[in-house]
């Protein structure tokens, strides 16, 4: 029905007479890389122009349409040819150390900065732009692992996307079943903690006692950022599955309890830019007001390195008989969800206690081993319990042997213990924890 | 009826637990400077944590409730203690001389961007944080005459709000009597082109043959970054007086020309910053898809630097006679606009010719002296006619002697044009402009 | 830029090949009563069928353009042409007779209906059709005085009115300052109690601390049918002046008390069908859910009756003293406020008995004579408060000297004082009012 | 979260104090029956007052909670009780057949009003009351055919139906991906013609070659009242399978035909409110706008009463071979699509010439017998094509061995085919389809 986007642009190119500028009859004549590195230096030089905007938008569906080695030959050219230029910078080294003066370190500054950090702030002139540079960057972190050297590039998108998606350009969004169904689909998408079985499930996870947020940004209406999903409970949850599976006519009269059960990054491309710290800590105000009963906020939170972490330590454990020992080898060496069930029962106070002790003692870096653990202790959460088979999943027995734990979102408490782990890298615990790890 | 904004900071700090950071302790104890600058470096230190934004907040509050001498003192902290390292931006520099590498050259750039910066960010994610630091650049803009020195601190903001008011960011939005009175209210304070006198001149400027679009940023939902009021007529409007009275009932049966008759910045704080040249843009596509009767798109502009021009140049002026240089000098002399009118008519002529002089040859750095010529021909527009008695009006005589000028959008031409203007300095001109400037 | 509403009738009609049903070829040959009735029973043929808008919107359209003489003609034909048949009336009622079953009666039912009601169910599917039959009633209202046979038309009428604006099909909104202008202005035109001055005045009546709310049916979205003013004040408003001027700077900082002071309906050919005692229990119900510190609701009101019925009883008055006498009449004889409020202090005392004697001892048809007591006593309000010189303008001293009253809405009692107005005309005092009743 | 329905309707009685009316505390006290009569007479006594609204949702909700013969019962009560006055109106007919006033024929059209309708225009004060007057419908239409007396209150309800459902109050909408999932999940329950297979099935049908529109009533805005699908194709679609399955990868550059492959009413309690003509017809102006390369509007549609009708009449069918007439017998014996499919191919032309006959002549008081058929040659449009094996699902081969057939919608043909139908009861067939009727 609607004119393709390549022909929308060939309208608005020659309704503005772009075409004069010649540029244009390169495509398909140039090589994509000869072609692509033209319309880049035009872009550079017409500086905000507005007719940039044509050239920009050439650029982005240049781009969508290239192959992994075009793709990967475009990041090679704004690795070598977009780069500070070296005298420029050397001249303004030299300026700045004759004057010292806070006006040639800001010279100096600009002349650091590479040309392609301009490149792409006129590229999100474009509509469409923000999000196709998202996407670029999602083929660029693909990329890195084979061509290191491209991080440099992966650094300037990663300023700019800490820029454009800073928490006060984002907007905190109730998703429930009147929600557009184009921003429901990517829910199902995204949720990779525990899946999204089709649209009854979703509409489950929507009803009148569970709560969905998300942030969005206004440029990117129909894709959330991020989305946390919530269970309204009379008491802190301690298996997924019951949560799951809980009917909605079993909702409590007067939830008490909301538990953070999922929490989901929808774009990959924006790595590294964080805002479930931000997320959580808005949504629990905004809980506060609407439903005053709530009085706890605790999520029901896997705890994906356990295993894997066990594995690794399993020989230097003190204390345990050889029998223990072998158990446990058994249980991990088993691949199926299965096998692993039917070993766990007998290792239940052990494992109990061995995942107490590798959530809080367990460091990478002086913070904790474990992701979660890491993310949620750093917001200021503590930790409140650890849960046995919690979740039976494949997924669960493979990475925790089925232990879950809840980690306790007490408002009042956030700030400090955040600075206490932060400054003195303290976990705070409840009294269960605690007695776990001083158990002999 | 709500809550104060202050109450609401305490009530959240106090919620999350801030205050046993005892920041806020210091309110009122200390002296507002000392306070701030604990504020501002808490701020730093909490990296992006969720409970900084309590604290950006408050330094926010706090801003808006100082005097113009603790705003000044807050900049000179700003100067003084939010500068780069020195040490290590020589560190970096050295880093950078020995390896000559890509990723020492951003450890470089790093290490030269102020803090101000970072703080001005984390100052962004308190909400009406993008609106307060608009305000604050303000306040700042109106001290550099007298503190120069301060010039570094609008530079850094400037380069923000260049990121944050990316094109890509903005909306375009069509503004008519639907449109909200909050909104509205905003056009009558800001028009300073032709003030609108009250709500029935601004109603007839809506009306349908009128248009009115404006950009808005997301997080700005009320205040129009920038403006463009449109006229629908049959012809090419050299009067204002006559458009800006024309009864709705006179609008034309099928529009042929679209007159673009004022065009407003309202943020201060966003000087340099520019929108107009996309504005102007974009409605001429949008115009062109809604109203296909719509074939010609021109403005009707003041000439605002001629006789200010004229002053300074009457002396070189070759082959005035004597009589016509002492009615020149009369008219210049005139302070009253009155007086002006009664003299111009004997020099229409002349200062029709004067005025395509001062607009195509009269240059400030190789491009045309006139503010508004320079605007629009580097737009890509050509300069159509000379209006004369265009604007009567107190402004239009004291400015120009009642002329007003037409320059012409013409789509197809307008990247030429602007190719030629920004490189040779070309300013393109009807065939009756060149014949003015061709008479002896 | 639109086509006219003709032409688009016009082409519809030629698209939906309606011309060829010969009836617009008529349009400008045949009288214009002649051209009406033509179109009106084509209408009444095409039971419902899609085409049928398009004679709809054909008919409304002519009746727009039809002089005072044409559509009093038009109303003539609706009277003479488009009522029930008298044959098959009596074919009902013999019918129904002989059977008395229910069946049958419905059958008299329907033959007893005039095809007028047939005529403007179908010229409300016409694109604005329910605005366009509230303004036929409208014209047809100022026409009743002296054609009181249209009476019958006006009847049919005001039955489809009351089930089109059943209270089920209205929205309350509430009006703020984000309202879109179209709709404000509408506040201005239709503010007759409390003239509002201009937009400066209409926004302080809607600032913090004071509410507006409005019905609004779907299908007339930019005009309120009727609209509430409310003022948010620490205790009960005695005087309009006040009230209209205060600055929103005074406002309490915890209001207790709500008062409405203005009800306005909108659209006069909507008379008879009653909005009010919905709204003001509605603004109670959303009101006391927002603003729990407001504990008491009433009015600031004016007695539009008192001057005119003392006049008219001054004569039977009991006990007065020739003196008293000659000084009320004195008042009464004054034409300027100027000179009724000279006279007034003198009577203060008697004047304010009298006038609680009016409210609630003068009767028509066993209610209060006074409307608007009549209204709200009616609601189940309480009659609280007789205010001294409340209302000082022109009209408020002309009316009633300057009095207002307060008229107390408590929520509790509503049901019960109706209950007894309804059922025993009782009228509900506050202690103060019945010891000026008592009073000798 | 939200206070159950009772408690809110408990709430507002206190607060109004509509407690004191005696009237909730013989809320299961007395029989369900009583108690609600004695509501509905405490409703119609209160004429409109705002109090009202509390019970009539009293009376909503107590309905809702009805057991089936409880719901019987309170039929029973609005039949037995809730009639017009015999007295009053053997009264009414009195007076009118002394006067013959067309005043005194209203008053004896009041009369004849059941209170009934009185009671179920107070019923729709309720919040929700629309909605539920629609299911209380529904529950009496299932009871109709053992109870035929309770046909009156059904004609009461139709008639308040049919003023509500005006089309001038519903609102057209365009349905697509961006709406949100609580309708659409309306469409996969209501869709009837053709089953859509869960939400991605419901996807494709609302891709770039897609349409669907509905409309809808403001008070009721999560439920469109009726929906039509339509496909923008190459030509003429004649296979549904065809249609249902093509990917959108498939969909034609510039489509030129939109065919309606289905149009559902969702709510039963609606039957005999019609909107499906004046939805196809808005659709084909909104299509004709906004998709100028549209030129041919045609449906495929089913034959619902083929196969009935020639079980019905295969005895009296002339010129029929005995082979002929064993095959078709056998035809029409097979029970499973299966068998019919097998059977079909020998007997081709044959049944598509006798579908030809059935649709065109076969005929049930003068019009169409075909239902489908009677509808869409009611709207104007005419027959065009029969096309063979074009649904071969279960249902497609039963009804109609398979074949579906294209009516087309031409605009300008559409008010004279109407008119030849309803006036003359004429079929307006394709040539293709004369051919058929007229081969011997």
């Amino acid at each position: 029905m609607n004119a393709s986007p390549l022909q929308n642009i060939l309208r608005k190119l020659s309704a503005f007479g772009l075409d004069s500028l010649d540029i244009f009859n390169a495509r398909g004549r140039d090589s994509s890389a000869a072609y692509m590195a033209r319309l880049c230096s035009t872009l550079l030089q017409l500086k905000g122009e507005a007719s940039s905007i044509a050239i920009a938008q050439e650029i982005i569906s240049s781009y969508q349409g290239f192959s992994d080695e075009e793709k990967q030959q475009f990041f090679q050219f704004l690795h070598d040819d977009l780069s500070a230029d070296d005298n420029a910078v050397n001249k303004a080294i030299h300026v700045y150390q004759q004057s010292k003066s806070q006006q040639d370190l800001q010279g100096l500054h600009r002349a650091t900065e590479s040309p392609r950090k301009e490149l792409f702030r006129a590229l999100n002139t474009a509509p469409g732009g923000t999000h196709a540079l998202i996407a670029m960057r999602e083929d660029l972190l693909g990329l890195l692992a084979a061509q290191p050297h491209l991080k440099i590039i992966d650094f300037d998108l990663l300023q700019l996307f800490k820029a454009w998606f800073n928490r006060g350009f984002l907007q905190l969004r109730h998703i429930d079943w009147q929600t557009p169904a184009q921003v429901l689909e990517k829910l199902i998408e995204y949720e990779s903690v525990h899946e999204i079985q089709g649209w009854p499930d979703l509409r489950r996870r929507l009803e009148d006692d569970r709560r969905c947020f998300a942030f969005f940004h206004p440029v990117i209406p129909d894709v959330p950022l991020i989305f946390v999903e919530v269970a309204l409970t009379g008491q802190i949850s301690t298996n997924i599955e019951d949560l799951l599976r809980q009917p909605p006519s079993d909702k409590p009269q007067k939830p008490k309890t909301a538990i953070f059960y999922s929490i989901n990054n929808c774009l990959l491309g924006l790595r590294g830019v964080s805002f479930g710290n931000f997320l959580i800590k808005q949504v629990i105000e905004d809980v506060a007001i609407q439903m005053p009963s709530i009085k706890v906020y605790a999520t029901l939170s896997p705890v994906p390195g356990f295993l894997t972490w066990l594995r690794a330590n399993l020989a230097d454990l003190p204390r345990l008989t050889v029998e223990t020992r072998s158990l446990l080898q058994r249980l991990l060496d088993a691949v199926q969800a299965q096998a692993i069930l039917a070993e766990a029962p007998k290792l239940q106070e052990l494992l109990i206690r061995l995942c107490a002790h590798y959530l809080v003692r367990a460091k990478s870096r002086d913070k904790p081993a474990d992701p979660v653990a890491r993310f949620h202790l750093g917001n200021g959460a503590s930790l409140a319990n650890i849960n046995w088979l919690a979740d039976v999943s494949d997924n669960g027995m493979r990475q925790s042997a089925g232990i879950m734990v809840n980690y306790l979102y007490t408002p009042a408490d956030l700030t400090r213990n955040h600075e206490a782990y932060e400054q003195s890298n303290k976990v705070v615990c409840s009294s269960t924890i605690n007695k776990l790890l001083s158990d002999k």
